[in-house]
Protein backbone atom coordinates (compact mmCIF):
# COMPACT_ATOMS: atom_id res chain seq x y z
CA UNK A 1 0.00 0.00 0.00
CA UNK A 2 1.70 3.09 -1.11
CA UNK A 3 2.34 5.77 1.91
CA UNK A 4 2.56 9.25 0.60
CA UNK A 5 3.48 10.84 3.65
CA UNK A 6 6.26 8.56 4.06
CA UNK A 7 7.30 8.68 0.20
CA UNK A 8 7.54 12.71 -0.08
CA UNK A 9 9.73 12.61 3.77
CA UNK A 10 11.91 9.79 2.74
CA UNK A 11 12.66 11.74 -0.62
CA UNK A 12 13.39 14.88 0.88
CA UNK A 13 15.74 13.35 3.76
CA UNK A 14 17.33 11.27 0.71
CA UNK A 15 17.89 14.91 -1.17
CA UNK A 16 19.30 16.67 1.58
CA UNK A 17 21.95 14.22 2.19
CA UNK A 18 22.31 13.62 -1.35
CA UNK A 19 23.67 17.53 -1.85
CA UNK A 20 25.22 17.67 1.44
CA UNK A 21 27.64 15.31 0.17
CA UNK A 22 27.77 17.38 -3.37
CA UNK A 23 28.31 21.19 -1.99
CA UNK A 24 31.45 20.28 0.29
CA UNK A 25 33.65 23.63 0.57
CA UNK A 26 36.94 23.30 -0.26
CA UNK A 27 36.43 20.65 -2.26
CA UNK A 28 33.85 22.15 -5.43
CA UNK A 29 35.63 25.09 -5.41
CA UNK A 30 39.31 24.32 -4.55
CA UNK A 31 40.25 25.15 -1.08
CA UNK A 32 40.79 28.89 1.10
CA UNK A 33 38.12 31.31 2.61
CA UNK A 34 36.67 32.57 -1.22
CA UNK A 35 35.90 29.53 -2.34
CA UNK A 36 34.29 28.53 0.79
CA UNK A 37 31.95 31.40 0.31
CA UNK A 38 30.67 30.66 -2.60
CA UNK A 39 29.88 26.82 -1.79
CA UNK A 40 27.87 28.28 1.26
CA UNK A 41 26.21 30.26 -0.44
CA UNK A 42 25.11 27.28 -2.94
CA UNK A 43 24.51 25.45 0.47
CA UNK A 44 22.52 28.51 1.74
CA UNK A 45 20.44 28.45 -1.10
CA UNK A 46 19.59 24.39 -1.28
CA UNK A 47 19.82 22.70 1.77
CA UNK A 48 17.21 22.64 4.58
CA UNK A 49 14.52 23.48 2.01
CA UNK A 50 11.27 23.17 0.74
CA UNK A 51 9.37 19.88 0.13
CA UNK A 52 11.81 18.68 -2.79
CA UNK A 53 8.49 18.06 -5.01
CA UNK A 54 10.57 18.61 -8.60
CA UNK A 55 12.87 15.55 -7.32
CA UNK A 56 10.22 13.07 -5.85
CA UNK A 57 8.02 13.77 -9.44
CA UNK A 58 11.49 12.35 -10.42
CA UNK A 59 11.43 9.37 -8.59
CA UNK A 60 7.86 8.43 -9.03
CA UNK A 61 8.10 8.56 -12.32
CA UNK A 62 11.45 6.25 -11.92
CA UNK A 63 9.38 3.94 -9.70
CA UNK A 64 6.74 3.00 -12.39
CA UNK A 65 9.83 1.62 -14.43
CA UNK A 66 11.94 0.38 -11.50
CA UNK A 67 14.97 2.25 -12.06
CA UNK A 68 17.25 1.92 -9.17
CA UNK A 69 16.86 4.33 -6.17
CA UNK A 70 20.28 6.34 -6.72
CA UNK A 71 20.03 7.26 -10.50
CA UNK A 72 16.64 8.88 -9.72
CA UNK A 73 18.35 10.73 -6.92
CA UNK A 74 21.18 11.67 -9.20
CA UNK A 75 18.74 13.12 -11.68
CA UNK A 76 16.46 14.43 -8.89
CA UNK A 77 19.55 16.80 -7.57
CA UNK A 78 20.24 17.87 -10.92
CA UNK A 79 16.68 19.25 -11.13
CA UNK A 80 16.59 20.45 -7.61
CA UNK A 81 19.41 22.19 -8.15
CA UNK A 82 17.79 24.35 -10.87
CA UNK A 83 14.60 24.55 -9.15
CA UNK A 84 17.10 26.27 -6.10
CA UNK A 85 19.19 28.18 -8.79
CA UNK A 86 15.84 30.08 -10.16
CA UNK A 87 14.99 30.46 -6.65
CA UNK A 88 18.29 32.84 -5.95
CA UNK A 89 18.21 34.52 -9.01
CA UNK A 90 14.32 35.47 -8.76
CA UNK A 91 14.73 36.69 -4.97
CA UNK A 92 17.31 39.26 -6.28
CA UNK A 93 16.37 43.13 -5.75
CA UNK A 94 16.85 43.31 -9.68
CA UNK A 95 13.98 40.72 -9.45
CA UNK A 96 11.46 39.46 -6.79
CA UNK A 97 13.17 41.51 -4.11
CA UNK A 98 12.46 39.41 -1.28
CA UNK A 99 14.75 39.00 1.78
CA UNK A 100 12.84 35.98 3.25
CA UNK A 101 12.30 32.43 1.72
CA UNK A 102 10.88 29.45 3.61
CA UNK A 103 11.33 32.28 6.76
CA UNK A 104 15.16 32.10 6.14
CA UNK A 105 17.16 35.05 4.33
CA UNK A 106 17.39 34.81 0.82
CA UNK A 107 21.07 33.84 -0.50
CA UNK A 108 21.51 38.27 -1.34
CA UNK A 109 20.61 38.68 2.35
CA UNK A 110 22.49 35.92 4.01
CA UNK A 111 25.87 36.56 1.70
CA UNK A 112 25.53 39.75 -1.26
CA UNK A 113 24.16 39.94 -4.51
CA UNK A 114 27.47 39.37 -6.24
CA UNK A 115 27.43 35.95 -4.48
CA UNK A 116 23.72 35.29 -4.75
CA UNK A 117 23.97 35.12 -8.97
CA UNK A 118 27.11 33.09 -8.76
CA UNK A 119 25.70 30.87 -6.44
CA UNK A 120 23.11 30.16 -8.63
CA UNK A 121 25.27 30.21 -12.05
CA UNK A 122 27.47 27.22 -9.75
CA UNK A 123 24.09 25.27 -9.33
CA UNK A 124 23.10 25.83 -12.77
CA UNK A 125 25.97 24.30 -14.12
CA UNK A 126 26.88 21.91 -11.41
CA UNK A 127 23.13 20.41 -12.30
CA UNK A 128 24.22 19.48 -15.72
CA UNK A 129 27.38 18.18 -14.56
CA UNK A 130 25.54 15.28 -12.51
CA UNK A 131 23.22 14.47 -15.48
CA UNK A 132 26.46 13.91 -16.84
CA UNK A 133 28.13 11.60 -14.15
CA UNK A 134 28.14 8.08 -15.38
CA UNK A 135 26.55 7.44 -11.62
CA UNK A 136 23.42 8.53 -13.04
CA UNK A 137 22.61 5.99 -15.43
CA UNK A 138 25.83 3.20 -17.31
CA UNK A 139 24.33 4.55 -20.65
CA UNK A 140 25.81 7.75 -22.18
CA UNK A 141 22.83 7.70 -24.81
CA UNK A 142 20.19 8.04 -21.70
CA UNK A 143 22.50 10.91 -19.71
CA UNK A 144 22.51 13.13 -23.04
CA UNK A 145 19.06 12.74 -23.48
CA UNK A 146 18.95 14.13 -19.78
CA UNK A 147 21.01 16.79 -20.32
CA UNK A 148 18.25 17.89 -23.82
CA UNK A 149 15.54 17.56 -21.27
CA UNK A 150 16.51 19.69 -18.44
CA UNK A 151 17.73 22.42 -20.78
CA UNK A 152 14.46 22.12 -22.25
CA UNK A 153 12.86 22.80 -18.84
CA UNK A 154 15.46 25.23 -17.54
CA UNK A 155 16.02 27.43 -20.65
CA UNK A 156 14.61 30.47 -22.88
CA UNK A 157 11.85 27.86 -23.68
CA UNK A 158 11.11 26.73 -20.40
CA UNK A 159 11.49 28.08 -16.81
CA UNK A 160 14.19 31.33 -18.21
CA UNK A 161 11.97 32.46 -20.75
CA UNK A 162 8.69 31.80 -18.22
CA UNK A 163 10.50 34.11 -15.84
CA UNK A 164 11.05 36.88 -18.75
CA UNK A 165 7.05 36.73 -19.62
CA UNK A 166 6.10 37.12 -15.72
CA UNK A 167 8.44 40.51 -15.30
CA UNK A 168 6.97 41.88 -18.83
CA UNK A 169 3.22 40.07 -17.86
CA UNK A 170 3.31 42.77 -14.43
CA UNK A 171 3.00 45.47 -16.66
CA UNK A 172 -0.34 44.23 -17.53
CA UNK A 173 -2.51 43.56 -20.27
CA UNK A 174 -1.73 39.88 -20.57
CA UNK A 175 -4.76 37.53 -21.88
CA UNK A 176 -5.87 34.36 -20.14
CA UNK A 177 -3.61 32.45 -23.19
CA UNK A 178 -0.63 34.46 -22.47
CA UNK A 179 -0.84 34.06 -18.44
CA UNK A 180 -1.51 30.21 -19.58
CA UNK A 181 2.03 30.58 -21.30
CA UNK A 182 3.50 31.97 -18.66
CA UNK A 183 2.91 29.61 -16.23
CA UNK A 184 3.07 26.52 -18.69
CA UNK A 185 6.88 27.78 -19.12
CA UNK A 186 8.07 29.55 -15.63
CA UNK A 187 6.77 26.48 -13.39
CA UNK A 188 5.41 23.90 -15.87
CA UNK A 189 8.12 23.26 -17.94
CA UNK A 190 10.55 22.17 -15.23
CA UNK A 191 7.43 19.83 -13.25
CA UNK A 192 7.63 18.35 -16.62
CA UNK A 193 11.28 17.96 -16.96
CA UNK A 194 11.15 16.44 -13.92
CA UNK A 195 8.61 13.25 -14.83
CA UNK A 196 10.33 12.92 -18.28
CA UNK A 197 13.62 12.82 -16.21
CA UNK A 198 12.35 9.76 -13.99
CA UNK A 199 11.07 7.85 -17.13
CA UNK A 200 13.88 8.66 -19.60
CA UNK A 201 15.60 6.95 -16.86
CA UNK A 202 13.45 4.07 -17.27
CA UNK A 203 13.53 3.69 -21.04
CA UNK A 204 9.70 4.37 -21.40
CA UNK A 205 8.97 3.60 -25.23
CA UNK A 206 7.38 6.95 -27.01
CA UNK A 207 3.90 5.97 -26.03
CA UNK A 208 4.67 5.87 -21.94
CA UNK A 209 6.81 9.19 -22.53
CA UNK A 210 4.05 11.04 -24.13
CA UNK A 211 1.02 9.89 -21.29
CA UNK A 212 3.52 10.90 -18.70
CA UNK A 213 4.06 14.06 -20.50
CA UNK A 214 0.65 15.25 -20.93
CA UNK A 215 0.34 13.81 -16.71
CA UNK A 216 2.91 15.96 -16.00
CA UNK A 217 1.78 19.01 -17.80
CA UNK A 218 -1.94 18.81 -15.78
CA UNK A 219 -0.26 18.25 -12.79
CA UNK A 220 2.11 21.40 -13.67
CA UNK A 221 -0.57 23.64 -14.09
CA UNK A 222 -2.30 22.43 -10.99
CA UNK A 223 0.62 23.07 -9.03
CA UNK A 224 0.69 26.98 -10.36
CA UNK A 225 -3.53 26.98 -9.78
CA UNK A 226 -2.77 26.03 -6.28
CA UNK A 227 0.11 28.60 -6.14
CA UNK A 228 -1.88 31.36 -7.02
CA UNK A 229 -5.03 30.01 -5.08
CA UNK A 230 -2.72 30.31 -1.70
CA UNK A 231 -1.74 33.84 -2.99
CA UNK A 232 -4.85 34.88 -2.60
CA UNK A 233 -5.91 33.15 0.52
CA UNK A 234 -3.31 31.77 2.79
CA UNK A 235 -1.30 34.07 5.40
CA UNK A 236 1.98 35.23 5.49
CA UNK A 237 2.99 33.54 8.92
CA UNK A 238 1.62 29.82 7.08
CA UNK A 239 3.92 30.71 4.00
CA UNK A 240 6.57 32.09 6.13
CA UNK A 241 6.74 34.16 2.74
CA UNK A 242 4.74 37.71 1.82
CA UNK A 243 1.86 36.76 0.15
CA UNK A 244 -0.60 38.74 -1.42
CA UNK A 245 2.32 39.98 -3.20
CA UNK A 246 0.71 39.14 -6.60
CA UNK A 247 -2.23 41.22 -6.25
CA UNK A 248 -0.33 43.91 -5.07
CA UNK A 249 2.06 43.64 -8.27
CA UNK A 250 -1.01 43.66 -10.45
CA UNK A 251 0.15 40.13 -11.60
CA UNK A 252 -2.39 38.62 -13.79
CA UNK A 253 -3.39 35.39 -12.69
CA UNK A 254 -6.33 32.46 -13.45
CA UNK A 255 -7.50 33.49 -10.14
CA UNK A 256 -8.36 37.02 -11.31
CA UNK A 257 -9.93 35.41 -14.58
CA UNK A 258 -12.15 32.99 -13.18
CA UNK A 259 -12.42 33.85 -9.57
CA UNK A 260 -11.44 31.81 -6.36
CA UNK A 261 -14.50 29.78 -7.18
CA UNK A 262 -14.00 29.10 -10.64
CA UNK A 263 -10.36 28.45 -10.13
CA UNK A 264 -11.11 25.86 -7.38
CA UNK A 265 -13.17 24.51 -9.70
CA UNK A 266 -10.24 24.65 -12.78
CA UNK A 267 -8.26 22.56 -10.34
CA UNK A 268 -10.37 20.17 -9.47
CA UNK A 269 -10.75 19.70 -12.88
CA UNK A 270 -6.75 19.86 -13.98
CA UNK A 271 -5.97 17.07 -11.42
CA UNK A 272 -8.21 14.84 -12.77
CA UNK A 273 -7.30 15.21 -16.56
CA UNK A 274 -3.62 14.15 -14.74
CA UNK A 275 -5.10 10.95 -13.23
CA UNK A 276 -6.28 10.18 -15.91
CA UNK A 277 -3.19 10.15 -18.38
CA UNK A 278 -1.78 7.57 -15.46
CA UNK A 279 -4.65 4.57 -16.41
CA UNK A 280 -2.45 2.41 -17.65
CA UNK A 281 0.27 2.27 -15.39
CA UNK A 282 -1.48 0.45 -12.18
CA UNK A 283 -0.52 0.48 -8.90
CA UNK A 284 3.25 1.78 -9.91
CA UNK A 285 2.13 5.08 -11.04
CA UNK A 286 0.31 5.67 -7.42
CA UNK A 287 3.29 7.91 -5.60
CA UNK A 288 2.54 10.23 -8.87
CA UNK A 289 -1.04 9.69 -8.37
CA UNK A 290 -0.73 11.08 -4.70
CA UNK A 291 1.27 13.89 -5.62
CA UNK A 292 -0.88 15.50 -8.38
CA UNK A 293 -3.50 15.40 -5.50
CA UNK A 294 -0.90 17.08 -3.18
CA UNK A 295 -0.43 19.59 -5.60
CA UNK A 296 -4.31 20.59 -5.21
CA UNK A 297 -4.60 20.18 -1.78
CA UNK A 298 -2.20 22.55 -0.92
CA UNK A 299 -5.12 25.33 -2.11
CA UNK A 300 -6.85 24.84 1.31
CA UNK B 1 50.80 27.91 -45.22
CA UNK B 2 49.06 29.16 -41.90
CA UNK B 3 47.23 32.05 -42.14
CA UNK B 4 45.77 33.42 -38.35
CA UNK B 5 44.54 37.02 -39.43
CA UNK B 6 42.59 34.21 -42.20
CA UNK B 7 41.85 31.59 -39.34
CA UNK B 8 40.93 34.25 -36.47
CA UNK B 9 38.61 36.29 -38.71
CA UNK B 10 36.68 33.22 -40.75
CA UNK B 11 36.37 31.62 -37.32
CA UNK B 12 34.69 35.32 -36.17
CA UNK B 13 32.79 35.01 -39.23
CA UNK B 14 31.17 31.24 -38.65
CA UNK B 15 30.54 31.70 -34.66
CA UNK B 16 28.85 35.11 -35.87
CA UNK B 17 26.41 33.33 -38.19
CA UNK B 18 26.01 30.40 -36.54
CA UNK B 19 24.73 32.21 -33.29
CA UNK B 20 22.30 34.61 -35.04
CA UNK B 21 20.55 31.20 -36.82
CA UNK B 22 20.82 30.06 -32.79
CA UNK B 23 19.41 33.13 -31.22
CA UNK B 24 16.25 33.50 -32.89
CA UNK B 25 13.26 35.71 -31.50
CA UNK B 26 10.00 33.92 -31.41
CA UNK B 27 11.15 30.49 -31.81
CA UNK B 28 13.73 29.98 -29.29
CA UNK B 29 11.38 31.18 -26.41
CA UNK B 30 7.92 31.36 -28.34
CA UNK B 31 6.54 33.91 -29.79
CA UNK B 32 5.24 37.50 -28.33
CA UNK B 33 7.43 40.53 -27.33
CA UNK B 34 7.74 38.96 -23.87
CA UNK B 35 9.86 35.97 -25.70
CA UNK B 36 11.58 38.40 -27.98
CA UNK B 37 13.03 40.72 -25.45
CA UNK B 38 14.97 37.62 -23.94
CA UNK B 39 16.26 36.72 -27.23
CA UNK B 40 17.38 40.53 -27.88
CA UNK B 41 19.04 40.99 -25.01
CA UNK B 42 20.88 37.44 -25.30
CA UNK B 43 21.83 38.66 -28.90
CA UNK B 44 22.41 41.74 -27.57
CA UNK B 45 25.08 40.24 -25.13
CA UNK B 46 26.94 37.59 -27.31
CA UNK B 47 26.63 38.97 -31.35
CA UNK B 48 28.80 41.35 -32.64
CA UNK B 49 31.38 40.81 -30.19
CA UNK B 50 35.00 40.26 -29.51
CA UNK B 51 37.08 38.16 -31.28
CA UNK B 52 35.94 34.76 -30.65
CA UNK B 53 39.17 33.71 -29.51
CA UNK B 54 37.68 30.73 -27.02
CA UNK B 55 35.94 29.11 -30.42
CA UNK B 56 39.39 29.79 -32.28
CA UNK B 57 40.86 27.25 -29.48
CA UNK B 58 37.96 24.92 -29.79
CA UNK B 59 38.66 24.55 -33.81
CA UNK B 60 42.67 24.62 -33.91
CA UNK B 61 42.53 21.97 -31.14
CA UNK B 62 40.05 20.38 -33.56
CA UNK B 63 41.80 21.07 -36.33
CA UNK B 64 44.73 18.20 -35.37
CA UNK B 65 42.61 15.61 -35.50
CA UNK B 66 40.76 16.71 -38.57
CA UNK B 67 37.27 17.16 -36.91
CA UNK B 68 34.58 18.12 -39.28
CA UNK B 69 34.07 21.86 -39.18
CA UNK B 70 30.59 22.02 -38.10
CA UNK B 71 30.95 20.23 -35.12
CA UNK B 72 34.29 22.23 -33.95
CA UNK B 73 31.30 25.36 -34.49
CA UNK B 74 28.88 23.89 -32.89
CA UNK B 75 30.91 23.36 -29.56
CA UNK B 76 32.79 26.40 -30.39
CA UNK B 77 29.46 28.22 -30.27
CA UNK B 78 28.12 26.20 -26.77
CA UNK B 79 31.90 27.78 -25.30
CA UNK B 80 31.35 31.40 -26.56
CA UNK B 81 27.46 31.13 -24.80
CA UNK B 82 29.64 30.60 -21.62
CA UNK B 83 31.71 32.63 -22.02
CA UNK B 84 28.74 35.97 -23.29
CA UNK B 85 26.74 34.80 -20.13
CA UNK B 86 29.78 35.68 -17.91
CA UNK B 87 30.58 38.92 -19.46
CA UNK B 88 26.81 39.68 -18.80
CA UNK B 89 26.15 38.77 -15.19
CA UNK B 90 30.23 40.24 -14.36
CA UNK B 91 29.15 43.64 -15.97
CA UNK B 92 26.07 43.78 -13.36
CA UNK B 93 25.94 46.81 -10.97
CA UNK B 94 25.89 44.01 -8.04
CA UNK B 95 29.21 42.98 -9.58
CA UNK B 96 31.86 44.76 -11.68
CA UNK B 97 29.38 47.45 -12.66
CA UNK B 98 30.29 48.66 -16.30
CA UNK B 99 28.26 50.54 -18.43
CA UNK B 100 30.46 50.03 -21.47
CA UNK B 101 31.64 46.76 -23.55
CA UNK B 102 33.27 46.76 -26.60
CA UNK B 103 32.41 50.38 -26.62
CA UNK B 104 28.44 49.79 -26.34
CA UNK B 105 26.04 49.64 -23.76
CA UNK B 106 26.10 46.42 -21.30
CA UNK B 107 23.27 44.26 -21.76
CA UNK B 108 21.84 45.77 -18.25
CA UNK B 109 22.49 49.27 -19.93
CA UNK B 110 20.71 48.49 -22.42
CA UNK B 111 17.98 46.05 -21.36
CA UNK B 112 17.61 46.29 -17.24
CA UNK B 113 19.22 43.72 -14.75
CA UNK B 114 16.37 41.26 -14.22
CA UNK B 115 16.52 40.58 -18.15
CA UNK B 116 20.74 40.55 -18.09
CA UNK B 117 20.65 38.13 -15.00
CA UNK B 118 17.80 36.05 -17.04
CA UNK B 119 19.86 36.21 -20.61
CA UNK B 120 22.82 35.07 -18.80
CA UNK B 121 21.06 32.36 -17.10
CA UNK B 122 19.19 31.68 -20.76
CA UNK B 123 23.06 31.01 -22.33
CA UNK B 124 24.23 29.10 -19.92
CA UNK B 125 21.74 26.53 -20.30
CA UNK B 126 21.59 26.87 -23.59
CA UNK B 127 25.18 26.22 -24.10
CA UNK B 128 24.89 22.56 -22.80
CA UNK B 129 21.58 22.31 -25.02
CA UNK B 130 24.28 22.61 -27.87
CA UNK B 131 26.40 20.01 -26.45
CA UNK B 132 23.52 17.49 -26.06
CA UNK B 133 22.58 18.20 -29.93
CA UNK B 134 23.69 14.91 -32.29
CA UNK B 135 24.91 17.83 -34.61
CA UNK B 136 27.85 18.58 -32.37
CA UNK B 137 29.16 14.92 -32.49
CA UNK B 138 26.82 11.62 -33.65
CA UNK B 139 28.62 9.68 -30.55
CA UNK B 140 26.04 10.05 -27.13
CA UNK B 141 29.89 9.22 -25.25
CA UNK B 142 31.38 11.87 -26.80
CA UNK B 143 28.63 14.28 -26.35
CA UNK B 144 28.41 13.72 -22.79
CA UNK B 145 32.18 14.43 -22.10
CA UNK B 146 31.71 17.92 -23.61
CA UNK B 147 29.34 18.58 -21.21
CA UNK B 148 31.09 17.15 -18.24
CA UNK B 149 33.98 19.16 -19.83
CA UNK B 150 32.52 22.85 -20.01
CA UNK B 151 31.13 22.38 -16.75
CA UNK B 152 34.26 21.36 -15.01
CA UNK B 153 35.45 24.93 -16.89
CA UNK B 154 32.76 27.24 -16.23
CA UNK B 155 31.35 26.39 -12.50
CA UNK B 156 32.17 26.07 -9.10
CA UNK B 157 35.43 24.67 -9.43
CA UNK B 158 36.00 26.84 -12.71
CA UNK B 159 35.00 30.30 -14.10
CA UNK B 160 32.46 30.85 -11.35
CA UNK B 161 34.35 29.78 -9.02
CA UNK B 162 37.32 31.70 -9.98
CA UNK B 163 34.66 35.06 -10.44
CA UNK B 164 34.12 34.46 -6.44
CA UNK B 165 37.72 34.57 -5.74
CA UNK B 166 38.40 37.22 -7.51
CA UNK B 167 35.43 39.39 -5.40
CA UNK B 168 36.84 38.26 -2.34
CA UNK B 169 40.66 39.20 -3.36
CA UNK B 170 40.08 42.66 -3.96
CA UNK B 171 39.36 43.32 -0.41
CA UNK B 172 43.09 42.71 -0.57
CA UNK B 173 45.59 40.18 1.02
CA UNK B 174 45.76 37.55 -1.77
CA UNK B 175 49.63 35.84 -1.90
CA UNK B 176 50.97 35.37 -5.24
CA UNK B 177 49.25 31.53 -5.34
CA UNK B 178 46.25 33.03 -4.60
CA UNK B 179 45.88 34.99 -7.50
CA UNK B 180 47.62 32.51 -9.79
CA UNK B 181 44.70 30.24 -8.75
CA UNK B 182 42.12 33.04 -8.83
CA UNK B 183 42.95 33.58 -12.46
CA UNK B 184 43.73 29.93 -13.77
CA UNK B 185 39.97 29.17 -12.34
CA UNK B 186 38.37 32.78 -13.61
CA UNK B 187 40.17 32.72 -17.22
CA UNK B 188 42.15 29.78 -17.32
CA UNK B 189 39.49 27.43 -16.85
CA UNK B 190 37.27 27.93 -19.76
CA UNK B 191 40.65 28.24 -22.02
CA UNK B 192 41.42 24.75 -21.41
CA UNK B 193 38.54 23.91 -21.49
CA UNK B 194 37.93 25.31 -25.12
CA UNK B 195 41.11 23.06 -26.25
CA UNK B 196 39.72 19.91 -24.93
CA UNK B 197 36.48 20.28 -25.85
CA UNK B 198 38.04 20.63 -29.88
CA UNK B 199 40.56 17.52 -28.77
CA UNK B 200 37.51 15.63 -27.64
CA UNK B 201 35.87 16.02 -30.60
CA UNK B 202 38.75 14.83 -32.39
CA UNK B 203 38.82 10.97 -30.35
CA UNK B 204 42.08 12.17 -28.88
CA UNK B 205 43.87 9.68 -27.23
CA UNK B 206 45.11 10.34 -23.25
CA UNK B 207 48.67 11.22 -24.23
CA UNK B 208 47.83 13.91 -26.87
CA UNK B 209 44.60 15.18 -24.43
CA UNK B 210 46.95 15.33 -21.34
CA UNK B 211 49.89 17.78 -23.97
CA UNK B 212 47.12 19.66 -25.48
CA UNK B 213 45.95 20.45 -21.70
CA UNK B 214 49.16 21.70 -20.61
CA UNK B 215 49.39 23.66 -23.62
CA UNK B 216 46.03 25.49 -22.24
CA UNK B 217 46.94 25.87 -19.22
CA UNK B 218 50.46 27.49 -20.41
CA UNK B 219 48.30 29.83 -23.05
CA UNK B 220 45.48 30.59 -20.39
CA UNK B 221 48.21 32.04 -18.66
CA UNK B 222 49.62 34.17 -21.17
CA UNK B 223 46.50 35.32 -21.71
CA UNK B 224 45.88 36.91 -18.13
CA UNK B 225 49.31 37.89 -18.05
CA UNK B 226 48.87 40.10 -21.27
CA UNK B 227 45.17 41.16 -19.86
CA UNK B 228 47.15 42.20 -16.59
CA UNK B 229 49.57 43.83 -18.41
CA UNK B 230 47.44 45.86 -21.15
CA UNK B 231 45.34 46.98 -18.16
CA UNK B 232 48.34 48.94 -16.89
CA UNK B 233 49.40 49.97 -20.32
CA UNK B 234 46.50 50.92 -22.52
CA UNK B 235 44.03 53.63 -23.04
CA UNK B 236 40.77 53.44 -22.39
CA UNK B 237 40.03 54.24 -26.25
CA UNK B 238 42.15 51.11 -27.47
CA UNK B 239 40.30 49.06 -25.14
CA UNK B 240 36.71 50.22 -25.24
CA UNK B 241 36.31 50.03 -21.87
CA UNK B 242 37.89 51.42 -18.61
CA UNK B 243 41.20 50.74 -17.71
CA UNK B 244 43.63 50.65 -15.26
CA UNK B 245 40.33 49.84 -13.37
CA UNK B 246 42.00 46.41 -11.56
CA UNK B 247 44.60 48.92 -10.03
CA UNK B 248 41.96 51.57 -9.02
CA UNK B 249 40.08 48.46 -7.37
CA UNK B 250 43.30 47.00 -5.30
CA UNK B 251 43.18 44.04 -7.27
CA UNK B 252 46.35 42.43 -7.14
CA UNK B 253 47.88 40.98 -9.99
CA UNK B 254 51.27 39.18 -11.10
CA UNK B 255 52.22 42.68 -13.05
CA UNK B 256 52.10 44.45 -9.18
CA UNK B 257 54.14 41.44 -7.65
CA UNK B 258 56.54 41.69 -10.67
CA UNK B 259 56.77 44.84 -11.94
CA UNK B 260 55.65 45.65 -15.65
CA UNK B 261 59.09 44.25 -17.04
CA UNK B 262 59.03 41.14 -14.80
CA UNK B 263 55.66 40.45 -16.17
CA UNK B 264 56.32 41.09 -19.31
CA UNK B 265 59.58 38.59 -18.95
CA UNK B 266 57.19 35.95 -17.10
CA UNK B 267 54.95 36.24 -20.33
CA UNK B 268 57.53 35.30 -22.83
CA UNK B 269 58.85 32.19 -20.83
CA UNK B 270 54.81 31.29 -20.38
CA UNK B 271 54.23 31.48 -24.48
CA UNK B 272 57.22 29.11 -25.16
CA UNK B 273 56.18 26.70 -22.58
CA UNK B 274 53.10 26.42 -24.00
CA UNK B 275 54.72 26.37 -27.97
CA UNK B 276 57.11 23.36 -26.20
CA UNK B 277 53.62 21.24 -25.70
CA UNK B 278 52.60 21.58 -29.65
CA UNK B 279 56.03 19.95 -30.28
CA UNK B 280 54.60 15.89 -31.19
CA UNK B 281 51.39 17.92 -33.56
CA UNK B 282 53.78 19.09 -36.79
CA UNK B 283 51.73 21.31 -38.81
CA UNK B 284 48.77 20.20 -38.07
CA UNK B 285 49.43 22.34 -34.62
CA UNK B 286 50.08 26.09 -36.11
CA UNK B 287 46.99 27.21 -35.55
CA UNK B 288 47.03 26.88 -31.48
CA UNK B 289 51.01 28.11 -32.21
CA UNK B 290 49.71 31.38 -33.37
CA UNK B 291 46.87 31.89 -30.91
CA UNK B 292 49.47 31.44 -28.37
CA UNK B 293 52.04 34.15 -29.88
CA UNK B 294 49.10 35.97 -30.23
CA UNK B 295 47.89 35.87 -26.51
CA UNK B 296 51.90 37.84 -26.30
CA UNK B 297 51.10 40.30 -28.90
CA UNK B 298 48.34 41.52 -27.20
CA UNK B 299 50.03 43.35 -24.15
CA UNK B 300 52.21 45.49 -27.06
Amino acid sequence: MYDFAADIADCARAIETALERQLVPGRLSGPGPAADRLVNAMRHGSLDGGKRLRPLLVRQAAAIFNVPSHQALMAGMAVEMVHCYSLIHDDLPAMDNDDLRRGRPTVHKAFDDATAILAGDALLTHAFGLLADPETHADAAVRIRLVAELVAGSGAGGMAGGQMRDIEGEKGGFSGDEISTMQAMKTGALIRASVRLGAILGGADARALSVLTAYAEAAGRAFQLADDILDVTATAEAMGKATGKDAALGKQTLVAQLGLDGARERLKQTVNEALGCLRTFGPKADGLRATARYFASRES
